[in-house]
């Protein structure tokens, strides 16, 4: 019956919301009018799913590398309050063979299908099907195996949302793994996005992030940055470490944004 | 004798009738005449199976994705009363590999030339070989098996109608798994396909509908639509979810437009 | 002894027959004077394998797809009266891997060094080598075990013909599978060729054939049609189904001609 | 000792003789000049392996397909005396996987090391290791063991003929299969030569071989004929089995010289 | 407990310590100002790991062969007084297959979570997936086991830096294999360098390093040097057992410049 | 203990010193100054790696076919008079799989690792890792190996030096097996190299070489004859047997002149 159903599958949520926690450590700042958007388009979906309107929904969240994809979607899933939550990470599968790999993709899907409110979180999802550009190359058979599971309409009475994420909006379309709906990511790319953050972080202070951001606008010529939030953070605490604070940090994004550009 | 070996296969057909419904399962809404056309076509083909004047024959009913083709040829072979129908599909073939896969198969026509009037749905055909744009990949043992299977007279009095839908109908022929006879299903196309479909949710307001299919028009240019029906069905579920129906439906739809259009 | 090694291999003839005869079911009807002229050829290849002037003798039967290559090169081998004729066909060899391919062959040229007089049919070449266009992928072992085999020399005193049917000529051309001999089989060219079928096949009134032909000449400017007896003969039983024979008839060639012509 | 030695290869050396001899059945026409010439080259080649001063010596025997490079190399082979000749054919490592054919050429190499004398016959040398040109494809395996076996030198007092033969002389300049020196074989080129063919196969009275050589001039515009001989021999066969020997054998070879040219 | 921890992998350390002294045996020669720049941004990077500010921490130390990016990451990581520091280098890894090159990186990774601070020095990481140019080839699935690896935050408590060598820097970005910092290593560019390193050696007296560089001037045209340190200090070696240890200098120096600027 | 340790690689020594022996049984013509200026060369890399002030030390000896890059190498190793030498030949791992070639190859290095002074000569180093243009298709994992073991420095006190030959050379920096040092070995190319190499033979009387010297300088228009030294010698051994010795030899090497340039 459905209580021990539940119960079958506690272990793999606890596990999962530890996971999914660890993904939105530092919470979400919202630097810009696109982070709320983002959270209400998702939220409804997740609507949609949970008055069995739409029973089977596949959701992609797509974006450039270090943009927040994973934690944005980890946000949605905790909180839609579904009773079964699971993430599903590349990193998980290391080592397993292909065989083994579409035997865990059932079992999720399998899992989900007996509580009566699902979201599964796949994370990266063209790594999942081991994609690599050079080639290219993929593995056929989970990307097989994860089509079948992703176009199979769930059993009655346990509505199913997918929340996938990828920096390869435009592989997966090659690949023909096809989604009923899209979110797309932005990078952080105006000079008020950037001064947001700086601030947030509490390692500047005012006069430094006015410093930063003229500095920066002169390097990039007034232009958009266009570098992903991750790279922003990282490069904060790597300029903390340097008692010229703000010259390291325009060092470093000058770095990131030229990096960006000619690549 | 003969009344045995259809007790034989009988769990077979249970299953898959269940699976077919699933398919149709909101009814076929004849949004465009084609529908019709497209249904009197295939009735064609049952009887001349039925009659035994052409004892296989393989169709291929193609269209772009999510345009309605499974639901379709599932309508086809629940209205053609025939004593054995079974649906094949990729996900049912997950996990398997290539040798079991033609085992699968070689099984499915086995049981077929048992009854005295058979028809296979085989849904989504280019998936069934494991086919993939990029490389581009399939498997070729199954593909060489598919084609001695669909080549294979069946024995005397064992009629064999082969429904086969697929996305990719040029890959077919490249692979040269070459049917019969063809069929194609379109996707949403005109304004008045468009309002038709609406008014059948049940989830519009007549003005509402109005107002989306004027909105539309001048997002489009009035020119075709050029979605599936499965798109625009998930949209008016999304839609519903907003307090702005009409607002959130025109947004949604005209992104799926532009996504179709540019890609 | 001799005898004793006919007895050996009567099952594998009896086998084959049943098949063979399948393949001309409705016998051959003569639409064209190169059918007569095909049959002739093949004779005098017969001759030449009875007599023992080629020992060993290798004929390429190439043309479209359904135009008639597998019930002449059946016809042909039933007519020789050679006391081994056996049938070699790819469905026969599904789920084999190709070391069994490979063995199933050599035990098949092992038969027929066994019989004074041997025929082998080796329907559609390329697909018993795996030939896909798409890659283009094949069967390397398979493709070198069937060029040693086809190029060893049988025993004294036991010719041996091979007929071999294809549409790839070209790819087996690019194979290196060369054959001593070549014969070409053509579609449904002309118009008389047409009403001729029309009226062997007893489906249509005398007036029904003309409307066809006149309206067929309309849709296709006159030239020639280029369409295999297979699609014929098939489109005749469709259109039997509808009570208006000819209209449909008309209708399901012109799809066929111009998917021909566009393809 | 060197007799038991001998004696234990001498099985090999039987079976050999046999094939070998079957290779040359009809005799070696001399119908062109270069027949003898060719004969020459080889001969100097045994007489330099013969006295040791080149104790390893690789001569590749190249030309079109049928054109007499298999009975040239056979003929030279059984002309040289020389205790230990084995023919190497791809036929005899059909079903082989790639180990099991890199032991059989080791254990040939072995056996030709046991012998004061030695002449491998290394028939289509590249169907031995697997070549196709689609693809292109072949066993790098075979191909390196090939190398370093025919890199080898000898022990002291063995020395060692290899007279390999190949339609694919560029590819194994491609795949870096040298050899230490080549002798060309050519097709039948012109009316002369097709005459005394005629002439000698007794299937012709003379004024049939005239009107021949006198439709073929018109038919090719008096240029090279270019076919192999095997092919001329086949068809005098075929055309012998009709009333108009002369008339038929035109049409055969015309088809044949078109082939190609036109491929 | 953690004492115990730290004991269980202290073999492991004591492995990679004495590799990693000889990796820089000869002492790192400050021939230009960058290799003083590289150090201490390497060493803000340890900062930042080290006060858990960035937990998980990936560089990448780019150059070309023989410039001494393995020497300056092995001098970086034993500065840092790290307690766990593990070198991984492919020759480490000679013989195992993909999934023992997984489990090995997969325990090198587990081990690091078990210490209070971390390094893990990845030599010449392109290799470490079996990375060739032609084809081009590599490790797909050892690939996506290092991302997997490095895109997993430690636990809590356990701050991870990755310091990465290449010569291949674009070829990691094609791979996606996508690094959070990137350090340049430069070549011997000027004559001024060039002397100095010729001076540390030892081998040359004042006047020959003139007279080299002299003769170096005229040969490049002044332009730069472009030649690995390595190069350099292996020339010197070579060039010292000739008696004209200048003139030898300058000609094996000449070869190699001409070398990296044709190729 | 050290000298345990150098019995225990006896046999391996002594197998390597007959091969290396028969690689230059007929003594080294210097027939271009070229010979003693290679010499020259190798015998400083000799020298640094015997005073330990190169402790690993790879030279690639590269050249055409035949150009005797093998026998200048076995001299070289031989006139060393190193403790441990090693003749490392692709024809020593025919029928091993990737993994006992990579066994093999550290098997090598582990005992050249017990020996005070050590030298490898590893011929053809491009068929080692399988290389074949034609794909091109070369052994990934033993070339990953062979990286990994020429990378690795030997422990102190046992310096290596690394004597590799190559047809390859460009291939080989495709590859990235990169080399510390280079040696290029020339075909013969002046009428005075061929006039000492004809004399040297004996094979010749003087009038005979002077009309030889004066026919190649007409074939070849007095440019250069660009041919290896062994094909000079196997031509000199087939013309020998012809009574008219020098005819004959202006005929085969004009050939190989002819062969040469224009594949
Ligand atoms: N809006 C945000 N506010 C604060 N931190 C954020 C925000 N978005 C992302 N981060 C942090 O930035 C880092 C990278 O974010 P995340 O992993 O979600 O990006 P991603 O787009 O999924 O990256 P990848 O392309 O590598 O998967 C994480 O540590 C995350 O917590
Ligand atoms: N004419 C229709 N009226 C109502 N619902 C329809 C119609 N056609 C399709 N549907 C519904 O739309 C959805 C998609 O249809 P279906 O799966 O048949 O499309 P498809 O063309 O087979 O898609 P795919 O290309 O993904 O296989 C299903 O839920 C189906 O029930
Ligand atoms: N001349 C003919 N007269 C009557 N029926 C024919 C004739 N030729 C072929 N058929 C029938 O047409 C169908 C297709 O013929 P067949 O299978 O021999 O064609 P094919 O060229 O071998 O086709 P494929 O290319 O698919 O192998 C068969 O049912 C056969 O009996
Ligand atoms: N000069 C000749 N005189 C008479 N018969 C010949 C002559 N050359 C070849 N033949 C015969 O022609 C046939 C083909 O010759 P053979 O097999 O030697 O040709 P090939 O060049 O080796 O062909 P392939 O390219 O198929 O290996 C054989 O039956 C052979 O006996
Ligand atoms: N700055 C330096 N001063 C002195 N010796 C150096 C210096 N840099 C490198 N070396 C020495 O030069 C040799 C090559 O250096 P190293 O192996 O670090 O280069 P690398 O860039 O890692 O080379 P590779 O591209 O082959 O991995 C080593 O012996 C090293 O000790
Ligand atoms: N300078 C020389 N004087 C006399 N004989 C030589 C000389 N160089 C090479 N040879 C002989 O020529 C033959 C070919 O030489 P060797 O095998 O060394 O050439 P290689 O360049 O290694 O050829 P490959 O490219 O095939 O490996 C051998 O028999 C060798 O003994
Ligand atoms: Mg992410
Ligand atoms: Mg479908
Ligand atoms: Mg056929
Ligand atoms: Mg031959
Ligand atoms: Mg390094
Ligand atoms: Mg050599």
């Amino acid at each position: 019956d459905f209580l021990s159903a539940l119960d079958e599958v506690k272990p793999l949520f606890g596990v999962s919301e530890e996971e999914l926690e660890r993904c939105v450590e530092g919470g979400i700042i919202k630097f810009s009018p696109h982070i709320d958007t983002i959270l209400n388009r998702g939220r409804l979906h997740i609507n949609q799913v949970r008055d069995n309107s739409t029973p089977l929904l596949s959701v992609l969240i797509h974006g450039p590398r270090g943009s927040g994809k994973t934690a944005l979607a980890a946000r949605l899933a905790m909180d839609s309050g579904f009773p079964f939550i699971k993430l599903v990470r590349p990193v998980d599968m290391i080592g397993m063979n292909e065989i083994q790999k579409i035997q865990h993709l059932q079992k999720v899907f399998t899992d989900a299908y007996k509580s009566p409110l699902n979201v599964l979180v796949i994370d990266n999802v063209e790594l999942l099907v081991d994609w690599v550009p050079v080639g290219p190359r993929f593995s056929a058979s989970v990307l097989a195996a994860l089509k079948g599971l992703m176009d199979n309409k769930p059993p009655k009475g346990r509505p199913l949302l997918i929340l996938a994420t990828t920096t390869e909006r435009t592989v997966l379309q090659q690949l023909q793994l096809t989604f009923m709906a899209q979110i797309a990511v932005p990078n952080v790319q105006t000079q008020a996005e950037l001064a947001y953050i700086m601030q947030q972080s509490g390692a500047f202070a005012e006069k430094d992030v006015n410093r930063v951001i003229k500095e920066i606008e002169d390097a990039t010529g007034g232009k958009q940055i266009g570098v992903g939030v991750q790279t922003v953070l990282t490069g904060i605490q790597t300029a903390r470490q340097d008692p010229d604070h703000a010259g390291r940090f325009v060092e470093l994004l000058s770095e990131a944004v030229a990096e960006n550009r000619f690549s």
